[in-house]
């Protein structure tokens, strides 16, 4: 008998059929015993009784054995129906069933709707632990970011590019590469798909990478991650940055439209109510210290808006524009890379923004340098050898048209919907200073 | 003015637009100079007279310089079309231009329709060969590979996953692994994400990933690669192999026709006819030793078939069956990784599969051993200590359903879909033993 997934049992009440899937709980009610089996599409219901063929061996089951039981769908009686569940109105009386494996005693329980585990445990025990539901609504959200990122882009005439993440050069600079020896030589992982994505502009216009991000910084907090997946993009034909950010805009628009859409179950399991706001506000970098200060009483020590800040920023935006997300503009020259457009109308600012949602940098963008003369002088005021970068400063010799674009951290984008506490929740099998494993 | 693009011109005759891009080619004829501007979408012929305002500075244009052209949209004269180009049958009378940035003096010429260039050239040159239009549609044939597989899967409840590509141990063994210097530890490039999407299926029961796959072999062949995307896929609840297969069959159908429908103007460039068989043959390993005896008089040495063998295999397949594409089965135990499941009536052969297209294999998959016990008595056999993949063998205590999967080179496909001669032209940025550049 072909298999029948469990949301579709609905549809075929009173009818025999096949299901398979993992043993979530058992319950023994005197002879006879109820077994929630999980699916990928649900969770159902299926009553054992001394009816069962041979009923003596179906007792031995624990939870996560698979199984495929054969049975009868059957509607349950009113007071029956559990409403918690999507398929809570019927369950299956089991006729026959096959163990298709066995399962040792759980060193955790993954049945309870409210994991409540610490996050090394919940990590430590990440194969268990991602067969709960609402962990694993995590990914099935995060999968659909993926997709609804990437539709989106190509919708702009945006062509998906794949670049090499084994480097010669730490080229950017900076200590935070990640060291690979490659057969006799050194190489590094790549921090950014960056100057890459640059030189696929001049032949593309529109690119935008999906791909992995590797930092090398000893970071210790709850967004911070040593590997992480980088959402890209850049573009050709630019008047300023705020091409730039009108099309991330809309990008993430469509990305949170598509959420609320297409992942309801998902996002009820976390309470989660996604709010997409009609227009991003756009500030000024030196406007929002103005802000800090006259709102929040807050003095920013140092050149950058630390945490604290972003977060009363964010504050701000929502009680203000009623908008999760903000964009701060004319990032001061001194904290953005060397191939950030300075702004010409005041060189102590760029043209870099950054993007927060709900108190968080989820994207660093901006428009680039793309004359040679202004990238080399750029550098060599930046106290960078124009000879270290070479490679990436031939793009520029060849007629590189205005462009901007943007790197966005997917992990964060699923922590800020869900309210996460940590940014490792987000991911599979994160990576930090201290965990390879699993 | 609002930018046009220039495959939207054929709407505009007679009116006014503006058009940026780079310059492809300029011929002078007499005072009137002729400019070949490209863009994103395509080329279109501009007209610059002594009545185009500037008209002498705009002499000064060179390829590769970008541009905006404003002027009036015509149609050619009949004779005048050129049918080569889609847009042949009309020009821009250019009457303002802005240059947006110069180019040096080209080290290459890359405005013809073959390059012809020597490989290390054509890569060493990359930031400009891509701007070709030719070594550019294969990129675009890229992107619909990529995208096309992501939704095939996706319309069969596939969850899209992001494994780790930093790994704490060499997992698969071997001595092809890149290593990292990871904080004060030492790590390992993922050389595929097996055991993670094993795990994936614990939760998902059907996942795929595309991402970089690591390999250190040091290979000089036409068809191996350093760094590549891997599209990988594994499913759970599987009868044996032939699940598997089926789906990889249906993927790969999925992405040739829409390749086939989608990229015709950029498949039209190299000539390259897809044809999509309505079933790949699928024949055992073992008749294809056959088959290399008695058709092509070859004895095949060792275990594996070899390169040439693959070829013979798909000169027969072709002939035989029609069909580009092959499955060679139930592969020798002994050349098999220590996952794959041996075949229950013929512990000498297993449960995986390779498959072939146009003479080079393009996937390796099977069934996997779900079973712990088996699982630990496979890694003896194959003389590997099972306390070496304790991590891994933990997927294994707590159910796994029976599954299987595959991994699959997305650059070999584009390369035998265009007949190219490396794997490097398939690849933006490629890597290999001696090239980390550019």
């Amino acid at each position: 008998m072909e298999r029948t997934l469990i949301a579709d049992c609905a549809e075929r009440i009173g009818e025999t059929v096949k299901i398979s899937g993992w043993v979530k709980t058992r319950r023994d009610h005197g002879k006879i015993v109820f077994i929630d089996l999980r699916d990928r599409t649900g969770v159902l219901q299926c009553v054992v009784t001394p009816d069962t063929e041979n009923y003596e061996e179906l007792k031995r089951i624990r939870p996560q054995w698979t199984v495929d039981f054969q049975g009868i769908i059957k509607k349950r009686p009113e007071k029956l129906i559990n409403q918690d569940l999507k398929t809570g109105s019927m369950e299956m009386e089991v006729k026959e069933f096959k163990i298709l494996s066995e399962a040792q005693e759980l060193p955790i329980d993954i049945s309870a709707d409210e994991l409540g585990l610490h996050l090394e445990t919940l990590l430590d025990f990440r194969n268990l632990t991602i067969r709960n539901e609402k962990v694993g609504a995590i990914f099935k959200i995060y999968a659909e970011v993926l997709r609804s990122y990437a539709e989106y882009l190509r919708s702009q005439g945006f062509v998906e590019i794949k670049t090499p993440k084994l480097l010669s050069a730490s080229t950017e600079g900076g200590a935070e590469f990640f060291k690979v020896k490659y057969f006799e030589r050194e190489a590094f992982l790549a921090q950014s798909p960056q100057f890459y994505k640059q030189a696929a502009v001049g032949s593309f216009e529109r690119v935008f990478e999906i791909g992995p991000v590797f930092r090398a910084e000893p970071h210790f907090t709850s967004r911070h991650i040593n590997e992480f997946i980088g959402l890209d993009a850049e573009m050709g034909f630019i008047h300023d940055s705020n091409d730039v950010m009108d099309m991330l805009e809309e990008s993430m628009k469509h990305i949170l439209t598509d959420v609320k859409k297409n992942c309801q179950d998902s996002l009820k399991l976390y309470n989660s109510d996604v709010e997409i706001p009609e227009k991003f506000p756009r500030i000024r970098f030196s406007e929002a210290l103005d802000i800090l200060r006259k709102e929040f009483g807050k003095e920013i020590e140092g050149n950058d808006i630390n945490p604290e800040g972003e977060r009363l920023i964010c504050q701000w935006a929502k009680k203000k524009h009623g908008s999760d997300l903000i964009f701060l503009t004319n990032y001061p020259w001194t904290i953005r890379p060397m191939y950030i457009m300075p702004d010409p109308e005041n060189p102590r600012e760029t043209m870099g923004f950054d993007l927060l949602y709900k108190g968080v940098e989820i994207s660093s963008g901006g428009q680039r340098i793309h004359q040679y003369e202004q990238l080399v002088e750029n550098m060599k005021k930046k106290n960078l050898n124009p000879e270290d970068f070479s490679s990436y400063l031939e793009i520029f010799r060849y007629g590189m048209p205005p462009h901007g674009g943007w790197g966005l951290g997917s992990e964060r984008i699923i922590q800020k919907i869900l309210g996460l506490k940590s940014i490792k929740e987000a991911i599979l099998f994160p990576r930090d200073v201290r965990r390879l494993t699993p």
